[in-house]
């Protein structure tokens, strides 16, 4: 299988933690494109995902699978040996799936938003609104404060071990330094947290 | 199972949908909040949803799902005994997913930014940017077009059958009236779909 993605970027290195996780990264070979040059601006990678972002799985059929979550969602379901990362039983799952809405909804959207009409660095390609911007870096804050709270009587996200939620949180914390968000002396339980996931082997990969 | 909801939002008419489809609208009891009034602002209420939002699905055991993907999957999951609407086998769910994450942050999270910050609804709750959301207003226009291109060769939205990615599709098409924004002339595709899926009993629910 063809994974596309741009290593620096946060939802393929969200799919790279999650595979290292599983052991299963060696099932896939990398294809990095540098979204900066455009060379995902092609009438071919279309046809591979019609909205131009990474990651795109592409099985051996050819078939492409767009989107982390989807894609994580079709490893744990084929490698069923691995480690389990979204849930065992139906209410395991929706807990998992809950967590994963909420961290992409009121976390990545707002700090996407943020780092998009902030920084400066999508002005060619967007209209951009910095005062949105910046609003936007307010419920970034919120959310920290949020995890800080929840991690006070959790080690993990969400059921009781480590799951994608524990990823996608991880590398969204980490993500927000690009917007100067950083985890605050405030925040003792987040930092914690984030130092024990910092700590797994697939926090490098 | 109790579901929290506000029937005329688009998020619970998605799951009203959805345990149509399947015949389990039985199976739960609904409970009404008025956003406008502010009900679902309550201690109470954000022990089952810390973000104070609609959907909310309260299992006979107390536990509190949210997010409507979720809830759908727990439905799906538990009553396997219904119609499959979210993939039999791994690649049909993964290109299920994909689907659901295009149609929220390609088609709803635009449409959602634009009623938020142009409709004057929202002003009394949060910090408005009517040019931004003038702006996303051409991201909803621009899926319209999309999706009208894709129905083109495909009768449903993926798997060629009949899926949640309808439903939310549907939904969301819909709720763009509100902002103003509606089929034309041009999207002879998108409309024989929108009218295949409202001819359904289960646009009804």
């Amino acid at each position: 299988m063809l994974l596309y993605e741009m290593a620096i970027a946060p939802n393929p290195r969200r799919v790279r933690m999650f595979l290292a996780e599983k052991s299963l990264l060696d099932k896939v070979t990398r294809v990095e494109l540098d979204l900066a040059k455009g060379e995902h601006r092609t009438p071919e990678f279309a046809q591979k995902n019609p909205f131009y972002r990474v990651p795109v799985l592409e099985l051996d059929n050819g078939s492409c699978i767009a989107e982390t979550n989807a894609i994580c969602r079709y490893m744990e379901d084929t490698f069923t040996q691995a480690p389990n990362l979204m849930g065992n039983d139906a209410q395991e799952k929706a807990l998992v799936e809950q967590w994963l809405r909420w961290i992409d909804f009121e976390f990545m959207v707002p700090l996407g938003a943020c780092f998009q009409h902030c920084s400066g660095y999508f002005k060619a390609h967007m209209n951009t609104f910095p005062d949105f911007g910046k609003d936007c870096a307010s419920k970034v804050w919120a959310f920290f404060d949020f995890l800080d709270n929840h991690l006070e009587q959790h080690e993990f996200i969400c059921a009781d071990r480590f799951t994608i939620a524990d990823i996608n949180a991880y590398v969204t914390v980490q993500f927000a330094k690009v917007v100067d968000i950083r985890i605050q002396p405030r925040h003792a339980h987040l930092k914690a947290w984030h130092d024990r996931i910092n700590s797994r082997a697939s926090a490098k990969a």
